[in-house]
């Protein structure tokens, strides 16, 4: 007999009429239904089916395929729904790694890419730090400015997500060095040195991370990644600092005092190494320039602190006048129910920089002024960023607005995480710690091999989702979720808890 | 009376007649005019001028804007004619940094951005790692295969060109220790230290580069990079070796036996590397785990080697088992004369990895099967490149073959390259060290001052071009650029010469 097994208890019967399809006892939404979407997700072949599988096996003879779920019908696809090349139609809880806006195939993003006036954007990709269009800072002013962060008043477009969490960097380097010197710039000396990487053209800085926290794949930013060992593993690494971040108790509520002393904990181990660094003398010591936190971190289990512990962290930052960086990648662009994650911690000093991608559609970083850079050619790459990708992001955000998406994220996430808490007290051996703000939302199996398996019965119910940690799973739908989605996704899981707790 | 100041010879004029617009004295190319392109280059205001002023200040409000030129507008902009938004249309030879294929605005590339087809491609934002579109693998089929370098299986898409070095840089450690664990994947105890960036999991490997090379502007890539140090200074590197490249004199043919032994000094430093790399037994002490060369160094000056020198190179890098990376990011996609720089070395031995982007449109790289990972998610990132992107590389190839720009590039770059010389023989004190292959062709000036007054005055005449090194000037032309064109540069570089010779 499982683990999981338990005797059904008369309440549950109650509990699945009252979020079953068919009732429909789902609150309103102020989000108009998404146009022409289906009605619901639907499973025809095995998955990957045949269809996926033969592409799936061209594709292995070109790359490794470990990845890949299988292959999508993007013309197929609608709202919350994605379709594969078998015809099977799933929901989608997983949002293309949380880097799906506002559904498949939204009238407004079709609309804007079949525009005559963006057909010039479309047929170039500039140099967009050398050549600006005509129209780019117009492009920023409608996307990026509207919704810059509170006292962040640059802002740069990069390529992806790494991409700007390691011109974060950068830019936080160079702005500590610049300190150091008083202001100046670079000297002879120092331009020379830093062709051969010695000090102090090349200086012994390190951004500070947290243990379980992920930035990205590339160099510098792996070297700030520490979710999962098959990430790093065999590859070269700065030795920068690393320090706990909280393991909270969930309900955050209800193991408050427990939790208040972890965080304190970390806290202190924070201050410990800035002091350290603070003290070095020698410029062959390493110092810390800068520190970088998800508001939830996120590839790493979904992992969540306090704003308490986000507001002490702030101000050990500006205490020893280092860089804090917000990495908003994944948290950003709404589905907290917030544009930005970090806005649900109130803080009067704001983040020094925060770094976006995913959501967004394209990479960047918003920062204040005192990180811009003196001199041209520092923080640059050919293209910076893609304004078609711009084109997008106006689509977008004039359906968050028009639309009423944050406060469909808050009306749907506060539906589904009731729904997802009443589960797992049906199901307490099965699933556990349900957390999350908005419908960034997830919750733990009690080992990874059931989290799987979980996956994979949901997938074969017509549920795609995702995985983070070592046993959770976490909700990254786009921000057309609404609460009948929701009540979808419950039915589904529900049965799928049935099914493992019989195991 | 300025160094350059001298009495024009009689030839002088002759010359000029030979070249000019008017006379026509130009070869005959393969490649049909470019529909509806402008006639000539035209100049109406001071660049930049009052609209890209206006625009610039209210792009410096947001961020370091000291790399614009001017602001374009691209809808304007046609064939190898860019259009600012002050009306100036330039003769563009430097391409958006090399990166612009087939011209502005080609009708190829406007009629694939407006097929109907297309259009779910363009407006979504897959994880191509994880839900691939249906049709990607013959996307790939049809672009990236057709012209992948003879002996590459694998490709692998990605970002940009320094997202797509950085990937290789993984692929070539991960491949390195799994050959040092006799092909196991990582240990339990592999895992657990890279989490802590201690050894074995993280070992202590490196990419070996040359002086003067340019590999992008991230930190693993970055750390290869050593063209400016603008680029460099005030960021951490990863201490790797770096070696000369050979410092040839031009022409090569005059001065051979030079070369051969300037190439062979720096042979032999990179052996002496390799051979102390190969007796390395500790697993603290470093090791060269491949090697990172462009096949011209552009950045860096436009700096050639001999075919025979990258075969001398190649053969180093087999001997001594580390992989053989050719950084194509911007010497590929036809410049050269060949659609890859390295094929002009009719190498037997292909190189182990071919990075490309730029030209590409998508970033990504060709290697050979032994790279290709046995695990899921190592070389990953969220959207792993962009489908659209793959939708113009589509068209561009599709006019490289109908068009026959290949031909066209040798013949264009033949015309340009004599004139160049000829423009050289008349002004020597001004412009040296003329070379290159196809279109992808530089010469020296004096100092950097002249090369930028140069440059400055070559703008004023209705010319966009780009320096590189401290003293060159790097010609990266569209694969539309014609003779025709080539006698419009070449006339207006005649009468900057004139001025400057007497100024």
């Amino acid at each position: 007999m499982s683990l999981y097994l338990r005797p059904l208890k008369p309440r549950s019967a109650l509990w699945r009429r009252s979020f079953s399809a068919s009732a429909r006892a789902v609150p309103a939404t102020p989000a108009p239904a998404f146009p022409g979407e289906y009605t619901h997700a639907e499973i025809v072949t095995k998955v990957p089916g045949p269809k996926s599988q033969q592409q799936l096996k061209r594709l292995a003879a070109l790359q490794n395929t470990g990845a890949i779920n299988f292959f999508a019908d993007y013309a197929a696809s609608k709202g919350n729904y994605l379709v594969d090349v078998d015809g099977n139609r799933f929901l989608d809880v997983y949002g293309q790694i949380a880097s799906l806006p506002i559904g498949y195939n939204h009238p407004k993003i079709l609309e804007a890419m079949s525009d005559k006036d963006n057909l010039a954007m479309l047929a170039q990709r500039p140099c967009l730090g050398v050549f600006p269009p005509s129209d780019w800072v117009d492009r920023i002013d409608d996307t990026l400015l509207k919704v810059a962060p509170k006292g962040l008043e640059d802002v740069n477009t990069l390529m992806c997500g790494s991409c700007s969490n390691e011109n974060a960097y950068k830019a936080v380097f160079m702005w500590f060095q610049t300190k150091l010197r008083g202001g100046r710039p670079p000297s002879e000396h120092d331009l020379e040195t830093s062709m051969t990487h010695q000090l102090p053209g090349t200086p012994n800085l390190s951004i500070l991370s947290f243990q379980g926290g992920f930035h990205g794949r590339l160099f510098g930013c792996l070297s700030t990644t520490h979710s999962k060992a098959i990430h790093k593993v065999d590859v070269p690494a700065f030795d920068w600092p690393v320090t706990p971040f909280p393991k909270l108790k969930y309900p955050l509520d209800a193991h408050q005092a427990a939790n208040e002393a972890e965080e304190e904990k970390c806290l202190d181990e924070v201050e410990k190494l800035l002091k350290g660094s603070a003290a070095v003398t020698k410029p062959e010591d390493s110092r810390i320039a800068g520190m970088i936190i998800e508001p939830i971190q996120a590839e790493g289990g979904d992992n969540h602190a306090s704003p308490t512990f986000f507001h002490k962290l702030r101000d050990l930052a500006a205490k020893y006048d280092v860089a804090f960086i917000v990495d908003e990648v994944q948290t950003g662009g709404g589905s907290t129910g917030k544009f930005w994650a970090h806005e649900h911690w109130e803080l009067e000093n704001p983040p020094d920089i925060v770094t976006f991608s995913k959501k967004m559609q394209t990479g960047g970083y918003f920062a204040k002024e005192k990180f811009r850079l003196k001199e041209g050619y520092r923080i640059f790459n050919t293209w910076m960023g893609d304004p078609t990708k711009m084109i997008t992001l106006k689509a977008v955000l004039d359906v968050v607005e028009s639309d009423g998406l944050l406060e469909n994220v808050n009306v749907t996430g506060e539906y589904l995480k009731t729904g997802l808490h009443e589960i797992a007290a049906e199901f307490p051996m099965l699933v556990s710690n349900v957390r999350g703000q908005g419908t960034y939302l997830a919750m733990d199996f009690p080992t990874e091999a059931v989290r799987n398996e979980f996956v994979s019965l949901m997938k074969t119910k017509g549920v795609t989702s995702g995985g983070c940690g070592v046993n959770s799973v976490r909700f990254r739908p786009a921000l057309v979720f609404q609460p009948k989605h929701a009540a979808e996704y419950l039915d589904k899981m529900y049965e799928v808890c049935e099914i493992l707790s019989k195991a």
